[in-house]
């Protein structure tokens, strides 16, 4: 058994295999695995890179079974049912789970991709916090022009929690830490090319958001698709508008890897799955998480956690069905709701049955969810420790320190 | 007044300054300070890189005064009495205070400082730590060959807590996280080129560090001067030793930087200073800390924290007397003892009143003095939380997270 992929999907399978006591290798290019949903507060200094980020083995260890190589699958041999990594070392398996996850999409927009700081990864978080505290020292330094302007490119649930954060971390910093700024002297701007924020979200949360970002003095543009990138600033519709700081959290599409070559894509570039995650015409292999377009009804699924986790779950589940003869069933998206935090008691829930929550209510179930989905138990206190401080102290826990750019 | 440099030195001076209610700028590289003497638990997965790192320009809020440039001071006028920063900026000062600090010093040795990895700085730490777990995974792939040879180079304090605690790591990590690893595929050498581990400190307490060193595995080879490093090996007198990661903590020296041209040396390469630590010539600047050399009696102090802390102190106890028309006092370094740890309940102290402690005693004087001793309130409390859960439930607390490599 072969697992690619160490985010939501590849670790949920590899805990249930552990479970049945099956033997699996797990590869993953880095020797960490990431919550990617907080990166957004790493990167604005609300968490530590360590708070997001656990190491893959510790995982395994406590999962009593499972072997972890460090590498980048290269290429799948079909019909030796084989892996190559990247430097040429193989795995054989008699199945495969493909885990590979997707990267940020800069839907073809002129320098957006070279210019525009994603916050996928935790090099983004860390790079992102690192160019944040560059840009406040510039503008503090420089006596004849302070203005700083942060832009968030997107206005999907990344999008929203980073300007939110922004529009705190400038209350934290404008006239205390950085007195050379002022309040006005940093503004954060949120652009979004479909009319309303969330657009996933029901519009009564939509326009929840939308109001406590204004609350904080973060200037929503919706309808505001970006044309082009350019240093210092982006080309809207409107116009030009300035940029020190460019956030881009705009959407992922599926990472085009030599691993994926061949197999059959959707209209959305996610690779096809049978109805039980399945690759057609390889019923070895599954498919899971971001990399794959599993459905409920005609739509594809969200690329987020909870789909992902599901879907790891359910492809041992079939495997163990295949294994003593059985058909595999198909995948059944179990929606336990999406959640957005604007900021401390603000927040968007939209839960199972319609059931729709806003203010303080949503942001303590969304810091319930996230802090009991944490891996691992001294992350989850050490982030509790931050949080504490953050939110009850009235003040920045982590500070900005610009995580060391260390060439590794 | 203008202070260069935010080190021990430089931020006890701006901590006495604002208790005065002056005004000062201090000049930083980094908009964050390091905590020095644990940056080898950082390299070593005990500590978090945010632990031992803080933002300077929070740590001057709490002051309550002190302003903040970021940049590299590159040049002193000394008649007009006013700094140059790289880029430009000026900065005017009536007195200025040199705390600058100190850079590995690589003894002339042939590729030492290519190859040869410090523990200087957080970005070394950072460096350290990525290395380590990219060695660890290549041994744990590669089926031919799993002897891993980590040397540490100089037997000063930093050298013998790095072995201690890269040993202590051994055995977390071996036939645990890394079940491809025995304890014994991971090899540990503490080279020295003094006959004695921990020259600075009475013979007794050499002696105990290297039983308890050798206690955990670790090979100390004393009298042993590196004489070239090469790629996967150093060159030792008694012939080549293979080496998989090198760290060296042979010693600090004062950088060469532009800033200290034409200012007079000590034998060591340190500022020469006057009894009071201002510079000859220049009774309205001082030289505190590493890159200074004061002296107790005739030897020049070493370069630790607590004489830069006193130094720091006291320059500006001499800046009250000089304002107020008084002649400034010459340097009295009290010496509070040094000390350094081995491992978990094991550590080395030398006190005031030829007082030694080793074993239990020493470890627990050494872990309340780092305690009290770091910056800042919330980082304690995240140093407590990682070493209660590193020391009493004996894993590993920070797990071996690689620090993002990213690009600044």
């Amino acid at each position: 058994m072969v697992v690619i992929g160490a985010g939501f999907a590849g670790l949920a399978a590899m805990a249930d295999l552990a479970r049945l006591g099956w033997d699996a290798w797990l590869v993953e290019r880095q020797p960490y695995t990431t919550f990617q949903p907080l990166l957004y507060q790493v990167a604005t200094g609300g968490l530590n890179l360590e708070d997001v980020a656990f190491p893959i083995r510790s995982l395994l260890r406590r999962m009593g079974r499972g072997r972890f190589v460090q590498g980048v699958a290269a290429s799948v041999d079909w019909d030796l049912r084989q892996v190559t990594l990247e430097g040429g070392q193989t795995l054989s398996y008699d199945h495969l789970l493909l885990a590979t996850g997707a990267a940020p999409k800069f839907f073809g927009v002129p320098s957006a991709a070279e210019l525009g700081l994603p916050l996928h990864t935790l090099v983004d978080a860390a790079r992102l916090r690192t160019r944040l505290v560059a840009v406040l020292e510039r503008a503090a330094a420089d006596h004849t022009q302070h203005r700083v302007h942060l832009v968030v490119v997107g206005g999907g649930p990344t999008g929203v929690e980073t300007a939110g954060a922004l529009a705190e971390l400038r209350d934290l910093l404008a006239g205390r830490d950085y007195p050379e700024l002022g309040r006005d002297d940093i503004s954060i701007e949120l652009l979004e090319a479909a009319p309303r924020l969330l657009p996933s979200f029901h519009p009564e949360l939509s326009r929840y958001a939308r109001r406590e970002l204004e609350r904080r003095s973060v200037v929503v543009l919706t309808g505001s698709a970006v044309r082009q990138v350019q240093e210092g600033a982006v080309l809207l519709d409107s116009g030009l508008r300035p940029t020190d700081l460019l956030v881009w959290s705009a959407g992922v599409e599926v990472a085009d890897s030599p691993l994926l070559r061949g197999l059959a894509r959707t209209a959305s570039g996610r690779l096809d799955v049978t109805p039980s995650l399945q690759l057609p015409g390889h019923p070895e292999a599954f498919a899971l998480g971001d990399c794959a377009g599993a459905r409920a009804g005609t739509a594809e699924l969200p690329q987020l956690a909870q789909p992902a986790i599901q879907a790891g779950r359910h492809a041992v589940r079939q495997l163990r069905r295949i294994r003593s003869g059985q058909e595999p069933l198909p995948f059944r998206y179990r929606d336990r709701g999406t959640m957005a935090t604007i900021g401390r008691r603000a927040a968007v829930a939209q839960l199972r049955g319609g059931l729709r929550l806003t203010g303080t209510a949503a942001w303590l179930a969304w810091l319930g969810l996230h802090l009991v989905e944490l891996l691992g138990v001294r992350n989850r206190a050490s982030v509790l420790l931050n949080w504490t401080w953050h939110y009850l102290a009235w003040r920045q826990a982590a500070g900005l320190i610009p995580p060391a750019p260390g060439p590794g």
